[in-house]
């Protein structure tokens, strides 16, 4: 367990991501122990990251320029990333995180058009200068769902929910079109590390899924008392 | 006067920058009126970039990592450069700049050591998805001041007045010595677009050698009404 372990899950809205990450932490608190696993999520997981986040997730759709919109999610995801994620690897913990780069990638990438070279520049300055550990996920969760079944998900949450639709969710469905089509991208160009869960299942078939391919990497990483599927 | 001309200042603590912006944007506004001339200053500058100008400059020393405060810095600089800078550059206007992205080079990059390659590639991301005119600075006028020089200056003006020493002002000398450096680099590799200009005289002296370089080159780039010296 020396270096943790970092999972992350991706996916568009209404994809049922954050419902994922709580029941992945608390199976895995039950087979490691409340103090190896850390549950986080972006934008957000650091006091300073939390500050950026309330900026970018309040206010007018077009509040910042898609530009500025990446480089602030980048700079709360430096801060994130070497305040809470990296310290909890370093001690061989296991860290679930809901959302990281991939969704700049999708977004201010797929969706507003930033060349994808960019962002690599911006990943290699963050592997250049943090070398202790590499930043990118060991396992990354993409969970896949047409748009609109995703953004009716979304809406019937919010409307039965005192829950605040954010910036993001107000964009129209082109926009989700084509973070779908990058996720997709995404997913082909990186079999090693990234596994497409298919969304439109029931919550306990999407954790299942999870689940069963988790336990067979965890053990390759040496996790060893991880326990059977139930 | 097409694309307007953009000036900006640099220089290390208390090398007087400020005051220079002033004189110098009294004195535009003399030439070509107030409706043609605006004067703005970095870090800030629009509505959003001055909300991550009030993270940047308060709390404590260590508050963000040098790769989180670079990101900030070019997050709010973007949105500068798009809501103020460029629609007066491109309604032919005179900009007067307090800082702009040399700042960021000498201090996060000089002064904490990112490799000047990712400051390249952000750079270019800018030019790249806003071509409508570079954002470049036509002339960069940069104060040099010996740096112990320079902070007894800034301290005594703080201890004179209500002003609030910033983050930056509170770090030590050798970090201001590596500021210099950079500055003199700056200087030696961008000859057509940076004038040194000696800080250790007086405010008279500073902003004559500033108006005389400059009044010959806003004739070269067709600002005809200019006013002959005092």
């Amino acid at each position: 367990m020396n270096s943790g372990f970092f999972i992350t899950l991706e996916g568009g809205e209404g994809s049922g991501k954050s419902v994922q990450c709580s029941k992945l932490y608390e199976r895995l608190m039950q087979c490691y122990g409340s103090q190896s696993v850390v549950k986080t999520r972006e934008p957000g997981g650091s006091a300073g990251a939390e500050l950026i986040r309330n900026m970018l997730l309040t206010g007018e759709v077009d509040r910042w320029f898609p530009v500025s919109e990446m480089l602030l999610f980048y700079a709360a995801r430096y801060d994130h990333w070497r305040r809470t994620i990296l310290p909890t690897l370093l001690r061989g913990g296991i860290v679930i995180c809901d959302r990281f780069f991939d969704s700049s990638v999708v977004y201010q990438g797929g969706g507003h058009g930033i060349p994808r070279k960019y962002f690599d520049a911006i990943h290699e300055m963050f592997e250049d200068i943090d070398s202790e550990r590499s930043f990118f996920p060991d396992r990354t969760y993409v969970l896949d769902i047409e748009p609109h079944e995703g953004v009716a998900r979304s809406n019937a949450r919010i409307s039965q929910s005192v829950e605040q639709e954010d910036r993001f969710e107000r964009i129209d469905i082109a926009f989700h079109q084509k973070v779908r089509h990058e996720y997709l991208a995404i997913l082909d160009k990186n079999p090693a590390r990234c596994v497409k869960i298919d969304a439109s299942q029931s919550i306990e078939q999407i954790h299942h899924d999870i689940w069963q391919d988790l336990t067979s990497v965890l053990t390759l990483h040496g996790f060893e008392q991880i326990l059977p599927l139930a």
